[in-house]
């Protein structure tokens, strides 16, 4: 029995996040809630960069990301380039921008921080002490973070369709 | 620009999970712990299957599933085949297979369920009562579940690694 190539053409209309950190891409879609699209997307995982990396890479069709999304890729993948396709063609590429705060997106840990005292609401902001590996410290109490101790904050992910709550 | 396409070859050796219900291939990627591996993985969602109706499907190189990664992918997708791979041909093909009774894989949320007890841990135990919309029922206390319902047991989800602990 032969095996059929998977063919993944070219997408007429939507969004290529190309260069993503190897292994990063399912946890970009479940953050951004892309991975609840009705639309067609697919994805590398690991797959070979140049000899010696590998990266990931989404392509999804007729969506185009929003501020926040690209924020959250910038946070996982500094090295991501966001491509926007029409017909068929690349009608812009751009790198994922890290800005220098990241403001209400990622929670403080620190329970004794101001941004978790119930009187006094207020937005999370961090700084961005090194992009790679992300370094990021929190303005108001400066504890600092790495990536994998990052936690984003669970107003900014969209609300689960009921058959994404599966919990584990 | 011109776009490329991005071409998923066949595979040499590895598994490809085909005829997944549409949207729910990165739950199972999820579930079964293969989001972790560092294998290539090309996943297609919300492709077409045919004229009327979508599908997903995974291709993962050098990964062959045990026996309750498939029992998990039956239960999300029961329609859901698997082919292995060596040497650039489907060696096997079966479909998944949905048993009769599901023990251990997933929780009873009944709390006063006898599985819930502290003093007499006992793996739980569903009958299937309906593959497709999924309905199974517990064997101890009656009650029914249907797909979006179910929580699998903890103990059968593989530790994360520290990069997909972002936290939701």
């Amino acid at each position: 029995m032969s095996q059929t190539n998977l063919r993944i053409d070219r997408i007429q209309k939507g969004t290529v996040i190309d260069h993503i950190d190897a292994g990063y891409a399912l946890t970009i879609l479940n953050l951004t809630g892309l991975d609840e699209a009705p639309n067609l997307i697919t994805i590398g995982v690991n797959v070979s960069s140049n000899k010696y990396n590998k990266k990931d890479i989404i392509k999804i069709e007729n969506v185009f990301l929003d501020k926040v999304q690209m924020q959250m890729i910038s946070i996982l993948s500094p090295n991501a380039t966001i491509s926007l396709i029409e017909n068929f063609m690349v009608i812009e590429k751009k790198r994922v921008n890290l800005p220098e705060k990241i403001i209400k997106l990622i929670e403080c840990k620190n329970n004794t921080c101001i941004t978790n005292s119930k009187k006094e609401p207020i937005f999370t902001e961090f700084s961005v002490l090194e992009e790679k590996p992300l370094k990021i410290q929190c303005v108001y109490c400066d504890r600092i973070y790495k990536l994998d101790e990052i936690i984003f904050t669970k107003k900014e992910i969209k609300e689960k369709k009921i058959k994404q709550t599966i919990q584990l």
